[in-house]
């Protein structure tokens, strides 16, 4: 094996990812040279402490100096998962200017820059892979650029948080209440000291942006995602839920409608009797709809030291691949559509309402006309034995413009029979 | 757009799934130019009676002559949808010495010739893609050589036959039996006229096969493939099943254990929570274990017209994509390790035993003494009413190594007490 036939790298990042990817690539040196032809060196490691010790990488290979790395020519490749927009965006850029190619696992800066940057790849003939950015372990962007690619994608909609989905996953299997499953979720780990990320959507926000981008070409960023998080979701909408059959998940949804992409981030009720209603604690699955290839689904674990580490691996081998066979630089993904992204109030939905009403004769007949003299148009309605004087009112309705249901709606609470909004989710179906 | 930015294909076959293809070229003209820099002109299409009719199919383009398509230097790409080992075989072949690009859905020749032809691919420097040979719409081909490589796979098992798979469900939800689920199927078009290849599991070996052989880059043939069918399955065992918490799936099963392949097909018990279990009538699934990935599973259409066309159409563009970017015979998947397969007496598996036994005192203590002095021990039992003297015994077995649970069943069948085995299914777990 001469020379020739080993590539030098630069990690960029040592925390959980980073060091389960240096731990893979000692583990499968024999194995990444039968795929590629080559062996991998980490010859750098990039750090913000080089005094602190980490377990299985040598303090000699470690530097807080980004420049040694950019400047070294025997690296060809840089590994790059510190997260977060800068200065990690940077360094990228600088990597792909100096002709290096390029793995991230960074959702953040694709989701704000992902076609910039891979324009630049492809007019520096580097490579940029980002399997891991998404959905963890799953192989979802490269089935979205290739395998899919003649399979006219009209929907995708992915459970691709798995802190929320845990949350979730808890509130409806054991009756847990959402602060007492944030903590659950905190106390093992899934959820941040900040859950808000989380929470609120914007993780998933990321990454829907992400696959809508790839899915339709065309460029979708971060900015353009309309977001809602799990924040006010009870037990009580999951049980009533329940009892109309759906169960409650965070959904990154992303659709192309007549020339226009849909691209959102809610809490869903989706039919008990749908694959990805069957995701459950951290998992993580991502479902498309083509006109072609009809339904699939991809799940797994969408996050992890190991499971995340095994998508940068193997982007590593095939950038390997591509470097020994001189190859670099065919991407695929770069936006050639120009859709417009729909304003979130044009975009159609079922909803599921959740209402305390007063308990007195006429009170669902008011608020259904009302409803129904704004185009919402009532599906199915539970309403509950009244306490106190009080009635709980369950509305699911047809699809509606979400402009039409906010006018509806703004009139339902004006209304003097009305108490209280307690729940407003969206719900699966046309 | 010059000359040298057409590429001239030969389609090889022009069935439900050949005009499937064609008809998704056409739709996808600007789509693939955009993808890949290059139109497709399909030049000739094989078939065996070119008098007959095929709409959107010009009847000028049409030949029934083999050597018309291979001597013609114009055509760079043959895309093989004739199905069968010959004379498919014969043609992928001939045409990789040609130095043509290679797109097949042929998962039997690929089963039994997949090595050979892949290395041949190598040498010639040509491409060989097959992503619809498995499991049709769903990506896992191009996933098992390039996004999990770096996942240390241990385990696939795939529900790959949408035939058998829509017949256990209709057995499993609306009670029917086997003959009237097989009718049923083949009324759909879901069953062949001879439905042999589907209902032995044989279809679901040849891919299985070509998974395992991918996942542990180690040669694997359809003769190395231990098969059992569904036609034993009754409506008695899938009662039973449910009782105990299971569904009853045939499964495509590969594992590498200890260093060696382990590659089989046949019924399982798996449990109700397990994601396999919720892929109901014609839907496909591949489930996949690594040590670094953890579980992942992919779901789909296995089958039809248009999903298969759409994972051909996933080939053809990344072919197009390498011969504009000159980059064509990097296949991957080329076998570097050297497994044995086990022999199926020497696995292990939980087993659903389902006995009928004289209603005598002592006649459950005798089988279980016969069983656990054979080291078969027993996890679950449930015994039925007698009904004529005779008793229902059902037994769920710990994992036992196929040879002991065979001698244990041999003893068992030449005691006094047995009047009938009535089932033996497979169950999952260690």
């Amino acid at each position: 094996m001469g020379e020739r036939n080993v590539i030098k790298a630069a990690l960029l990042g040592a925390g959980t990812v980073g060091s389960g990817v240096y731990a893979l690539a000692e583990m499968l040196k024999d194995e990444m040279f039968q795929k590629t032809g080559a062996s991998l060196e980490i010859k750098k490691v990039l750090v913000r402490n080089t005094k602190k010790d980490r377990p299985g990488i040598p303090k000699e290979i470690m530097t807080d100096n980004w420049q040694e790395i950019l400047e070294d020519e025997e690296i060809q490749l840089v590994i790059e998962l510190m997260g977060g927009v800068e200065p990690a965006r940077t360094y990228i850029v600088q990597a792909l200017e100096a002709g290096k190619q390029v793995v991230t696992a960074n959702k953040d800066v694709l989701a704000e820059h992902g076609q910039e940057i891979l324009s630049l790849a492809e007019n520096s003939g580097c490579d940029i892979q980002f399997e891991a950015a998404v959905a963890g372990a799953i192989p979802i962007i490269r089935p979205l650029k290739q395998s899919l690619a003649g399979s006219m994608l009209t929907e995708i909609m992915g459970i691709v948080n798995g802190t929320t989905n845990y949350i979730l996953t808890k509130m409806s299997e054991e009756g847990m209440d959402y602060k007492e499953a944030l903590a659950k979720a905190t106390e093992l780990g899934y959820a941040e000291a900040d859950p808000t990320a989380d929470v609120e959507g914007y993780d998933a926000g990321r990454k829907i942006a992400i696959m809508s981008s790839l899915a339709f070409n065309s460029k979708v960023t971060f900015s353009d995602v309309y977001m809602e998080g799990i924040t006010k979701i009870t037990s009580d909408d999951i049980r009533y839920a329940k009892e109309f059959g759906y169960v409650i998940k965070l959904l990154g949804v992303t659709k192309l409608v007549d020339g226009k992409i849909e691209v959102k981030v809610h809490p869903m009720l989706i039919p008990e009797q749908h694959p990805l209603a069957t995701v459950r604690d951290s998992f993580n699955a991502v479902f498309v709809h083509g006109e072609a290839c009809d339904d699939a689904m991809f799940m797994g674990r969408g996050a992890g030291k190991m499971p995340t580490a095994s998508a940068v691996m193997g982007d590593i081998i095939i950038v390997m691949r591509n470097i020994v066979h001189d190859n670099c630089g065919w991407n695929g993904g770069v936006a050639y559509k120009n859709y417009p992204v729909k304003p979130i109030e044009e975009t159609r939905s079922r909803y599921f309402l959740r209402l305390q009403v007063a308990d007195k004769p006429g009170a669902l007949a008011n608020i259904a006309g009302v409803l129904g003299n704004n185009d919402v148009s009532i599906a199915q309605v539970v309403q509950k034995r009244a306490r106190d004087g009080v009635a709980e009112l369950v509305v699911i309705t047809d699809s509606v413009l979400e402009r039409h249901f906010n006018d509806a709606l703004m009139i339902v609470k004006g209304m003097s029979v009305l108490r209280e909004v307690s729940g407003i989710i969206r719900v699966y179906g046309d």
